[in-house]
């Protein structure tokens, strides 16, 4: 929708520096990697939360959270600068800081932190053990789901670290670790609706947002998908049930669930908040059934969420047997974690392989951490996220009662947020056009977001957690003024039939896919039984 | 065998900072990631090809290399500091350098560099047309093998770059651009026995090293071993009887191979430098049938081997489809790289599934890896490693000579070289245990080496690149001594003792695998028919 002349400064550098790299990546670099934009940014510089374009144009970041300390933080890069002078090596030899480290990182995922979370959250290795009972047990009868009560979701206490390079090693590492704990007889795996895991071949596989999205291959056998609660719409939103589901979707298949991941606030799935007590039911069905719970926390963990420093911490009762780590945690540097039980620790190791990361642990990695764990302490970020959070959270929902036939639903916790975008207040259908060209013209404004979701329809809002109150009111007056001076009934015209297009075209027959997929969980009616 | 007292300055650590260290890291990080040495080493400080422990004691490093242009190479930590300080976003982006720094790898990879290669390395994209109209073959007759000539392995022009964060992660892309270009009728993968690909899950199942090391879990039906050729034991020398033997695998197993995964030379696989013409012949063969040939950069290339910048230009008429580069890419600034042709990118990318790396392409990884260009260029390390390799592989020989009842083989190109340790000049039956006692003898002397290949039996030398002739010396003396004035009669007989107990424990088992395999692909005659 964007002309070349909406596209603000950037465009004045066509045909020269900006021309020649824009004809040259696009030439020699992978052609399916994507450049944000359709007029794509040239960024040089950044600092805090504000990128600088070659033309020196500040762009107000509301998009990055890898860089969680904001652009450029000196602290960290001087940390990672220092450890690159003096020493960089793998972690086959000792260094003092890695196990340092290891205590920092281990000791946040231990604490309780959910408001209301029972005080058992440190409860050792003793509750481990009802696991490993579990996971004994001989294959579950044909249809768990009409099986008797489950076991509290305690959960174990998070005792071993590996690191690694990414999010993506993380996760998949967690696939081997469950591979190796639950064996040949539990290799099915469970996720979420609209999730993405990471980007190797086995991820790619459990992530709904890649295997039914653009060019995906569709679901394979091993893979179960929970319905994502909509807590917006309604749908979805028992945990018990989709735990007993998913549970007899793997018998039915003729395996059996050896792990669930999930992320605790869905990011690609459309900045999702799942609903109280909704992953605590799931947690205590699958875990009575041995299934290894897995907390992705790439995306918004690290006190991003305000509520507390983990997102599987703001739900009541809720603790993972696995927990992988990554953006944030190195403010760029390139560093992701994975922390599980003893046990399951023990499990991957019994057999005698070796795990070596070339770079995980590396010393200048683990600088890094030790820099960003100091200064999100030191600096109260998380609570600054939380008190910034609940004030652009509310500027956000000023904004939806005004424009409700646009913004359907305004979510989220602390500075990780979802607007999402409708067709209509009645329909909620969603508005995956209107969604793209708020991003656009929001981008002429100089204020960067992006769209996300299964349907791309949810502007996501995850900004470096040093986003103070002003950059909130510059972003809520910009969208303010798109909403209301810039998406006129003409426009509004425009927008619909594309609306009409991308469901055809696109959108319509991914729904339906999801659809077919509560069908199969749920039962052959129309209309999924787990909704509320 | 190494006593406490013989490990040098690092147990005077114990019980302070050391012992701290050593048993928190025990405690809380991944219990299958290993520390070296039986006495762990504490490494506070790296320069150059020295490693210094926390008492300031040097080691001379001749195992590390990830850290190509020495340990705290001030180029490439300014460079990257300098960055970091500015910058570190994602590809999302548009930034100058990365069509730069895509430009320099690509152009280096296209060039022609072996001595006897002929002049049409650089054929542009007209040779790769060939490989499509194989790939668009129905599927091959059953037994391959009994076919015709091949086509000559020319190969395509490697135009298109993927940035990623580990060779873990590259390799694992190189499957999915397989998957991608190859489809549904040719999952099969072949493999060199005793290779080691990466650690996702995906890799392992790729990897000999590891699927028939400790802990593995054994050969998945998908993958095929070709036997690694053996020069020191005149072994599995012919690679068109190989490529024929694993095609004619794969369809004995009900499907189809897609590629063909190979170090150019071969590192975990005990640093083999494979027979003139052996991959020439097999990728001739492979090509014909459509198989994607991914040649793995990881350890060797950068200009470590000396005759050529990359492993795969040192073998005459070898052209991979694609090329998986890491490790000392940005001296241990968490960096890797895929580089393939427009076709197979363009085969990845036609579904139109994005495909986002975090880390990968960040803005500070670019930094580094152009430093590292630019170091490597500039100083002429290539030429170095050229020339203190032949200097230091014709010391080793001189070793030999003298100790041929335990070194049965030194090997090697550049400064990736291999000294094959056995327990007889006429069994040339493999000797882990003394292997080992060497590497922690010389350690003991503080010289680092490591030990590998699928026996463990083969002394790794692999330094920095700015190892010098008088490191060389040092190496060559210390390790002169160790076998003259350390390796007793008495030791050997208590080291043989050992022998026979790792070979009926761990080794003989492992070696009836690898012999099995051969039956499996080259009859059931007791010894493989591929012998020269």
């Amino acid at each position: 929708m964007a002309t070349s002349a909406d596209s603000g400064a950037s465009i004045a550098g066509a045909g020269t520096e900006y021309g020649d790299a824009l004809a040259t990546r696009r030439q020699l670099y992978g052609p399916n990697t994507s450049l944000s934009y359709e007029q794509p940014l040239m960024i040089v510089r950044g600092h805090g939360t504000y990128l600088y374009d070659e033309g020196g144009v500040p762009y107000l970041d509301c998009v990055n959270n890898v860089s969680h300390l904001g652009h450029g933080n000196a602290e960290v890069a001087s940390a990672v600068c220092a450890q690159l002078h003096t020493l960089n090596t793998n972690s086959r030899y000792l260094h003092p800081h890695l196990p340092t480290y290891a205590q920092q990182l281990l000791k946040s995922l231990n604490a309780s932190a959910a408001p209301d979370a029972n005080a058992s959250c440190c409860s050792g290795s003793g509750s481990g053990g009802r696991l490993t009972a579990a996971a004994a047990q001989p294959p579950p009868p044909p249809h768990p789901a009409s099986q008797g009560p489950a076991i509290p979701s305690e959960g174990p206490s998070l005792d071993v670290l590996y690191l690694v390079c990414s999010g993506s090693e993380a996760n998949d590492l967690a696939l081997r670790i469950i591979a190796a704990a639950r064996g040949p007889a539990a290799t099915h795996i469970a996720v979420m609706g609209g999730a993405y895991h990471g980007h190797t071949s086995a991820l790619i596989a459990l992530s709904p947002y890649k295997f039914w999205g653009s060019g995906g291959a569709g679901r394979q056998p091993h893979v179960h998908v929970v319905p994502c609660p909509d807590p917006y719409r309604g749908e979805n939103l028992d945990g018990r049930a989709a735990a007993r589901a998913v549970l007899a979707a793997a018998v039915r298949a003729g395996g059996r669930l050896g792990g669930f991941f999930c992320e605790s606030v869905l990011s690609c799935g459309g900045q999702v908040v799942l609903p109280r007590g909704y992953l605590r039911d799931l947690y205590s069905e699958l875990r009575s059934w041995g299934v290894v719970l897995v907390a992705d926390e790439v995306q918004c963990g690290f006190g991003r969420l305000g509520a507390a420093f983990w997102g599987f911490q703001t739900q009541e009762g809720v603790r993972p047997d696995i927990v992988t780590m990554g953006k944030p945690i190195g403010n760029g540097y390139p560093l992701a974690a994975l922390a599980t039980s003893r046990e399951l620790a023990g499990a991957f190791a019994a057999p005698g392989m070796e795990y070596f990361n070339t770079y995980g642990g590396s010393t200048a990695a683990v600088a890094a951490g030790l820099a960003v764990l100091r200064v999100l302490q030191r600096d109260g970020l998380q609570q600054h996220a939380e008190r910034v959070g609940e004030y652009l959270l509310s500027g956000l929902r000023a904004l939806r009662e005004v424009h409700s036939d646009v913004v359907g639903d305004v979510r989220g916790l602390g500075l990780f947020l979802g607007v999402e975008v409708v067709r209509d207040k009645e329909s909620r259908r969603h508005a995956p056009a209107t969604a793209r060209w708020i991003k656009e013209r929001m981008k002429a404004r100089r204020v960067l977001l992006s769209t996300d979701g299964p349907y791309d329809n949810v502007i996501k809002i995850k900004p470096p957690l040093v986003f103070g109150f002003r950059e909130a009111d510059v972003l809520l007056q910009q969208l303010g003024e798109v909403l209301r001076r810039e998406l006129t009934p003409d426009v509004r015209q425009r927008l619909s039939q594309r609306e009409d297009e991308l469901w055809a075209a696109v959108y319509g027959p991914r729904h339906a896919k999801y659809r077919e997929n509560e069908r199969l969980l749920y039962g052959s009616s129309d209309l999924p039984r787990a909704r509320l």
